[in-house]
């Protein structure tokens, strides 16, 4: 089973916007679907004053909800609070704050997250959208280890859902606002031709799938779909795109990916429709974190082939996705063949050394688990790279996105906290 | 079971040595047991024209051998005839080349690695010592994929043979010979107040247990013993030295330690008096591969406690060890606990969040899972840094030896082979 080819047309249109520095930005993202409104705002909750604080809120008439969660065994108070919210697979919004994580911060931690939630519920049904705090769900990132200022995250509250009420735009602002070492908001439309459409805004800079440097997504659509379609269609989408985006191993306490239904299209679509264009999104999402990722100067996409499984696939490209020494001879650009073969070789499948083969950018480099003449002059100096590994043992493969390890990842990492 | 503490007395004498730059250097390795000579000479395998061949060479009256090799699946040709070699547990001598792998090079490179062996024994031979290439071990370090230049390694052989010829000392050049990256020859030995002695010499930079940048490890006695005295006494050292020391999680084609038996001191001595001993030489070799690691600007010992059981302990410390998220953080000197605890929260051992306790240079900075007050002060400046995770869920405790994750490791990762 291969994963489906993005084949819908999606809504690529940008914008320069002078908030990140004249870069090119997408204008379209959780906003794009009927019935949905978003809005960032500087709360105060960073030092910095940059936007901190973000609304998602669906109008409605549906409120159908999937999500998935870290699989961290340390989870933070949001994550715990939402993954309790989405039993009830029904939302009506996504506050999301950036400049904490509130995770490692004990009870009175899990408190705030409640707090937060019946502060949103409150601030709308003063609205005019009678809210409780259980269709609410709370996404965090930043710093592990502190508790939130809690004053200024009620006030933003209160702040935004009036923001929020100006108009349906917004989504671009929200994207802003959950941004932490990311240098760009990251936001993808899809308009089906069958005249319903899907969403997304996604960050995350230094990540796993999900993971640290926190993973936070939310998916909108509004086709109108049950909540177990939404939850089919996530978890198949998330398996073969946030899951195999694999920068540096680690994997958060905080992150999150949601989707949410407002059903406002009125069109109803079949389970393949959706996870067609759900995996569409997330996969597009996937390599805008990938392209943005921390201290990135190579984006690296891995392929394993020939493997007798897709878990086998996956288990030795996320192992090279790792391997340190493989990433710093790529940043090095260079066509280090045997620290391929040799991460091959620890991985827990078992392999014929002597069957391998590896190529780089389509140049062969390695056959039958020895070197091809002229392995040593590939020229890998551009900014992208493709690895592939042919186990030639079967038909699976798999494919992991990751990056080269720099010198700006290391100074990017090494003075975070402190 | 803990490891037992090193109780032997140690020869740490050392002398400032111009070749290596002024570098205090350890003067007694592999020739300090009786019956052992060794030599280290620039044969020209490596286009540096430093030294790159040694031999160490058991003059009796006993051979009894034992060795330890990489786990990886690819294995270079040179270990799987060592490998082969030791199957009848004995062994006159020690061929070591740096300058090339030998790995990944087909039935080609096995050839090679036969011809070596062939050619040791009829040096040796003509010197006088009848001797069949069965009971010579090879180990090769460098690059992996690429042929040794033969000419130049049996021409080296026989160069060699004659050098040691000169006189039992040598162990010091021999451990020069061995060197890639390293900066410093690592040797050590220990003088039994009961006569005997054991000796040690060692190389490998970038590792793990053992690993790329390959580690060679020789190990010699005096002590008479039997060879399944010195397979239980390599094994049961290894376990708690060299497999305990992770730098960068990869694992070498090369990867080889053997202990060789003289008998020369005619001393018989216990299977725990052995253990200690071996045990006592690994891990002051050990140490000595940590503080020479590629790159290092701090040593780290990561310690886990309160594990159900030791093996869950070494997980635990070992995937602290391999996070790159952690490992930066501490090169930025950053008591960044949260990534200790999302670190751990990852590993498929089974914890208790709100039960782990975590200390930086003996300064706490988390307890029941939460951060204490003046955390994000403890001052980590140091060269050294023991981070200590109690787990809290019973009596088991392990320890790992790595270093932070720094610039000049990725400077010296990403300009390797080409």
């Amino acid at each position: 089973m291969t994963a489906p080819e993005p084949n819908q047309p999606m809504s690529p249109v940008e914008f320069v916007d002078e908030r990140s520095g004249g870069k090119m930005v997408r204008r379209q993202g959780v906003t794009a679907p009927l019935g949905f409104r978003a809005a960032g705002i500087a709360a105060g909750i960073k030092a910095s004053g940059r936007p901190d604080l973000a609304l998602v809120f669906n109008e409605g008439p549906e409120y159908d909800a999937a999500g998935v969660f870290t699989a961290n065994q340390v989870k933070a108070a949001p994550v715990l609070w939402s993954q309790q919210v989405l039993t009830g697979r029904r939302l009506r919004a996504v506050i999301l704050n950036s400049g904490g994580a509130n995770a490692c911060t004990g009870p009175g931690g899990f408190q705030d997250t409640h707090a937060t939630a019946e502060a949103v519920a409150a601030a709308l049904s003063n609205w005019g959208t009678e809210t409780g705090a259980g269709e609410i769900a709370v996404c965090s990132t930043g710093l592990i280890g502190d508790r939130l200022p809690m004053d200024t995250v009620l006030s933003g509250v209160t702040e935004i859902v009036h923001e929020m009420g100006g108009g349906i735009e917004g989504g671009t602002d929200a994207a802003y606002a959950i941004m932490t070492t990311d240098t760009i908001p990251k936001q993808v439309a899809l308009h089906h031709p069958g005249g319903w459409n899907v969403g997304g805004m996604a960050k995350g800079a230094g990540m796993l799938a999900p993971s640290l440097a926190t993973m936070l997504i939310v998916v909108t659509t509004d086709a109108k779909v049950t909540a177990g379609q939404l939850d089919t269609a996530l978890r198949r989408a998330t398996a073969r795109t946030f899951d195999r985006l694999d920068v540096d191993g680690a994997m958060s306490t905080n992150d999150t990916v949601l989707l949410l239904s407002s059903g406002a299209s009125a069109i109803e679509v079949s389970q393949d429709e959706l996870d067609d264009a759900v995996f569409a999104v997330c996969d597009d999402l996937a390599a805008q974190l990938q392209n943005d990722a921390e201290g990135v100067t190579k984006r690296v996409d891995i392929t394993v082939t020939g493997a007798r499984t897709e878990a086998d696939a996956v288990v030795v490209a996320r192992s090279l996705a790792r391997d340190s020494l493989v990433k710093t001879a790529l940043f090095g650009s260079d066509p280090n063949w045997g620290r391929v073969i040799a991460a091959i070789g620890v991985t827990p499948v078992i392999i014929d050394p002597d069957a391998i083969a590896v190529s780089f950018n389509g140049a062969m480099v390695c056959e039958n688990g020895t070197g091809v003449p002229g392995a040593r002059e590939v020229d890998l100096s551009g900014d992208r790279i493709h690895v592939v590994a042919n186990l030639n043992l079967g038909d699976a493969e798999a494919t992991i996105r990751t990056t080269d390890l720099s010198h700006a990842y290391v100074e990017e990492n090494s003075a975070y906290s402190s």
